[in-house]
């Protein structure tokens, strides 16, 4: 074994590229988001993080209330655009076709194939960069056409992932098995 | 728009797979993660969630430390294999060649091309199934094999994503382009 020692850098690979919404000062704002990952079953939780000095960071803290929306790959030119420039700078609420869910402050992005409807549970500050943001997502919404037996179907929504520190964006690839089954008849051997 | 509502439900796509470590009663044990993403930089910090009843979140809130290791596609049945079966009923100590760092009781898997050791900052009950752990990364292991320019390179490692309710994996697909440059000369329409 020869690894190197690389820092308290953000690595886990790869991760979801999501937009994040919420209203600020009474029109919706996005930002592009990647460090994100649900965290609870049963209700369904998210948790991410986002310098707390963005605007929608703020319009989250204000309404308690935000929106994840999942682009497809042909949303991507305009999921980067979004995650360049800031709200301060362009008005992204005439960006994107927008829908409000039960929450009726958390704008929702029509155009992706995925929209979450959250409220916010914590708000973590632990003296990094970002403030961490958990919620709960109170509802879920997707068009049939990219459901699979009641299921979103990645192969369908075509959703893409990005990669830290060498910042690339990638597509899903091929299918590999099926989760809680592909290990069932595995045979360990003895640890070397 | 014509979308459907799907409840509240855990549908962030697609999710990493990865494999979270901690002693458990002097012994590494492991379980399968996919509920996972960074939430902070500089530190680099972690959020995930998994049912408190597992055995390793009891050694997580014992030792106060874990490690989240990263597997490539080649050992994804063995992935599926501890996400299945308890380690109250199968010895995972056994399964790996296992490694410590700086904090010392973190136990981390050798052939994993990437390894984070994490301490624990935050435990949270929600009231789901599950606990949110959110930690800080300490230290990250890499083999200079997975490296391209001082970076963890998903096209070297080959890790998995897993998809939620349909239970699959895929692997990683094609390149789409350069985060933070590929948006930056995109012209928006006026809004329909």
């Amino acid at each position: 074994m020869n690894k190197k020692t690389l820092g308290n850098k953000s690595l886990i690979y790869p991760m979801p590229v999501t937009i994040v919404g919420a209203e600020v000062e009474g029109k919706p704002n996005f930002m592009t988001i990647a460090f994100i990952g649900i965290v609870n079953i049963n209700p369904g939780m998210v948790a991410f993080g986002s310098n707390r000095k963005h605007l929608t960071n703020k319009g989250i803290v204000a309404n308690q209330t935000f929106s994840i929306n999942i682009p497809s790959q042909d949303q991507l030119e305009i999921a980067d655009y979004i995650g360049i420039y800031s709200g301060t700078k362009i008005d992204k609420s005439r960006l994107f076709e927008v829908f409000y869910g039960k929450l009726g402050n958390a704008p929702m992005i029509a155009s992706c194939p995925l929209n979450l409807e959250c409220r916010v549970t914590d708000v973590l500050e632990r003296g990094g960069i970002d403030q961490i943001i958990v919620g709960e997502i109170v509802e879920s919404y997707c068009e049939e056409k990219f459901l699979t037996e009641g299921n979103p179907d990645v192969e369908k929504m075509n959703p893409a992932v990005f990669t830290m520190y060498d910042n690339r964006y990638f597509a899903i690839g091929k299918y590999l098995g099926k989760a809680w089954s592909m290990g069932k008849d595995f045979k360990p051997k003895k640890k070397p």
